[in-house]
């Protein structure tokens, strides 16, 4: 057996929903509860019934590129060619860390608290990774002076995320700015910056944010339809970034698993062929959250600003702040309501609990109730 | 860049394929021509409509993960635990060659000539591998001799195909038992066999060829719906191991892509419920097969014997023999006939084409004549 695997850790999050018993109230979900629209769908089985079920080109249908790379528009990454159609989000995180640092010399440095596939995919791979924390203190706010002195001279890839798993924090265009012109004006070798941007559509911010993308010729971002149109199921996402580096993340995903569902991807067809579609559940998530802000300040739960996805990252209160997968399994024990710790972001996530507002209204309130009751008696 | 990727040869076949023009007749295809069933996909439609599209669990639905295992009822392989659900058995493959060999220590043997993926994914992932060839002048006839013949002390993975992809030819029971002997009675430790069985139901032997899983406790089986039911843009195969080898390769799916499309998942549900559905395509095949060999013994072209699969292997004639791809290249330029060089499946392919016959019956006997008229005029 590859002694790699041993040495990676079973999710935290899995451990706790194991826990879950019929009735709890689950504030743990990692993905949209709204029903993703049929018509996408009987219109992909038309075209099955038409033309069966081919492979589509490694990298994706011609057509699915080009319309993915033109809705996203990014100043030099705007063809088919700096496409790749992948298996969802996560294929697309796997094919940058597999095909950018060399590991041998190379290392991924990695914005936490953040979604713990970044370095358990660099730990596959034998890549060395180091990470920077957010300033909790600060409500991690997006710092691009924490990411640039965190650099060293071996650093060739930064991994952010944006809007944030699990802050809900948006990087904004002015910390963005910061880094392209930080990572520009440093010398070295080049530092690529792979931006995981798989909840670009659900931002409560007045403009829709940038992304690094626009700023920065050394950046890739991954994305898919999971998040903005509920279609976590379809598998169907994307690796954009410069042709040559598309060019070889194409050898290893035609050697991972060939290419994505041509059923998936005649589905993602459509949706690209109505791209307005893609922003859809935004209102709809805008109105949750307003709901969920009003709870949290009648209870004074503090909380990182809410600016995207559809996280909340809430802080514990002093006498629960030293461990918090022993205050999430409180919680679900005595309370029944289903959180995830922090600390599985990262050391830099410990001391707080994400919580997941896409339950039903009355779901969300009896889940903040408890939770303020259960804060506020130690 | 991760200079692994520099080493990995883009693709023969592709390298032919961009050759072809309009009007060719294509018998270098690498999937099923037939149509499938829509009926699975009208009710995967339905399930979509009523549940949404969630994510399965990482090692698949445990229905459909059941199913399989039930389906195959391979000895104490034959629970949910026994299964991951995979994108292709592409994806299966990459699973088991990144989970069973320690690849600091380990080597895995390869018998060729075979789909060259194979030997790829052990130099993407720096497992050490070497090939045993089979015998051309005996049709490349499966051998367990000369598998134990070339292994060495660090062999822990052996990678076989059946039906074989390029040669047609099936491991029969003798062979494999002769196989699963000698792995037994060795000293040492434990040799993994992972037979790449996506050709499964695409046998023209009298019975069913039984598979190594059903000899031997150390196989491992990759397959999918690619083949059997003209499903290649399905994306939706397994991994057949035990509970602890696949609860280790789960690990690695979960970080390539998470779990297969649900979408697909449904599709296969459907399928599996009707598991007769899955042999349904072979008597057509076995017709095509007739027509095959009648006009390859009346032009006499020599080739392997077909026993499986939807290809053949051709002996080219001496004068064109020690370079397949200049043959393959000049039936194409000159006759217009597109097929796959054998040295495409590794040295030991070299002096023979494959051919796939899939196509339709006219363009199946316009394409041997072609071969046979260039094959006769040097």
């Amino acid at each position: 057996m590859n002694p790699v695997l041993e040495r990676i850790a079973p999710s935290l999050i899995r451990a706790i929903n194991a826990r879950k018993r019929p009735g709890d109230v689950d504030l743990g979900l990692g993905e949209p509860t709204f029903r993703p629209d049929p018509a996408p769908f009987a219109a992909a089985l038309e075209r099955v019934r038409a033309e069966g079920l081919p492979y589509t080109p490694n990298a994706g249908a011609a057509d699915l590129r080009e319309a993915i790379a033109r809705y996203f528009a990014f100043p030099d990454r705007s063809t088919a060619a700096n496409v790749c159609v992948t298996v969802g989000s996560e294929e697309a995180l796997y094919l940058a860390i597999k095909t950018l640092p060399d590991p041998v010399r190379d290392e991924v440095l990695i914005v936490e608290p953040c979604y713990l596939a970044y370095p358990k995919i660099c730990a596959l791979e034998g890549v060395r990774h180091r990470t920077v924390a957010l300033d909790p203190a600060d409500g991690f706010r997006p710092s691009a002076e924490a990411i640039l002195g965190a650099l060293s001279l071996d650093t060739r890839l930064v991994i952010l995320n944006t809007p944030a798993n699990p802050t809900g924090r948006v990087w904004p265009e002015s910390e963005l700015r910061a880094l392209a012109d930080g990572l520009t004006s440093r010398g070295g070798g080049t530092v690529h910056v792979l931006a995981d941007e798989v909840y670009r559509e659900l931002y409560y911010t007045p403009e829709r944010p940038v992304s690094i993308a626009d700023l920065y010729p050394h950046a890739l971002v991954a994305g898919s339809l999971s998040k903005s149109n509920a279609l976590t199921g379809l598998r169907l996402g994307w690796l954009i970034g410069d042709a040559a580096t598309i060019a070889e993340a194409t050898k290893v995903h035609q050697l991972v698993n060939t290419a994505a569902s041509t059923l998936s991807s005649h589905v993602a067809m459509e949706i690209f062929s109505r791209p307005e579609t893609l922003g859809e559940h935004r209102p709809r998530y805008a109105e949750r959250r307003a709901l969920l802000l009003d709870l949290l300040a009648r209870h004074g739960i503090e909380h990182a600003p809410v600016e995207g996805a559809f996280y909340c990252f809430v802080r514990l209160p002093e006498h629960l702040a030293a461990n918090s997968l022993a205050a999430a399994e409180r919680l679900l024990d005595e309370h029944r309501v289903v959180t995830v710790p922090g600390i599985a972001f990262g050391e830099g996530g410990e001391g707080w609990l994400r919580l997941s507002w896409v339950a039903e209204p009355d779901a969300l309130k009896a889940g903040i109730e408890r939770m303020a009751e259960f804060f506020d008696c130690p």
